[in-house]
């Protein structure tokens, strides 16, 4: 089991953001900006192209939702997007607020507390 | 006009891979890995999330058909998205063959020769 069907399940907590019977998206605990967000579907595949093509389809829709309600509440000049999956054989899209290139990049990190966390989870899952 | 625009209208060449009446898929002629290709929407809008949703679900359809070719052609542990845009202000997606993390970091360039970049575009034109 992935540690992101862990998340899913509420066996390892997460700051939410949306769920549906289908994809679930909360906050990355390790932020590259803040309001790094995951949105990932619930079934566990580990190739985003692998996925079937309907819901390869639906997990688009539902991640532009999250980054246009992203948009509304975090300062960021966009919200790039970025699927990788070389760590966790789990699909995740990455949606992150950008001011610089640095930002996708994976290299730097911040620090954020639990009530940070807890504010911008509500706060995007309030503009949706 | 974007620089892409111009590609789309000829007035630059590429190395295509697809088009259709909405959407142009070509290989980057700076590319982080071998067969990096860049997914462009005819419509020359800035941001990934400011197109229409109909437009932006077409454009995820449409690339995934060129990440599904790019895979049985581009040895890989993965093909990668990435969508960032803080360059050229005209909504493009990345898609790249990825072995490591840095393969996605755009630190790395590998260098091609016509020959090659031709022979890459048509493989994964043919596989389409």
């Amino acid at each position: 089991m992935s540690i992101f069907t862990k998340i899913i399940k509420g066996e390892i907590p997460s700051y939410k953001i949306a769920e549906n019977d289908r994809f679930y998206a909360f906050l990355d605990i390790n932020p590259n900006t803040k309001g790094h967000t995951l949105v990932v579907p619930k079934k566990e595949v580990n190739k985003l192209f692998d996925l079937d093509e309907e819901t390869y389809n639906e997990l688009m829709r539902f991640s532009r939702k999250i980054a246009i309600a992203m948009e509304k509440v975090i300062p960021c000049e966009r919200i790039g997007m970025a699927v990788i999956g070389l760590e966790v054989p789990h699909v995740h899209i990455h949606l992150i607020p950008l001011q610089a290139m640095e930002d996708i990049q994976f290299i730097k990190k911040v620090k954020l507390q639990p009530d940070e966390f807890e504010t911008i989870a509500k706060a995007i899952s309030e503009n949706l």
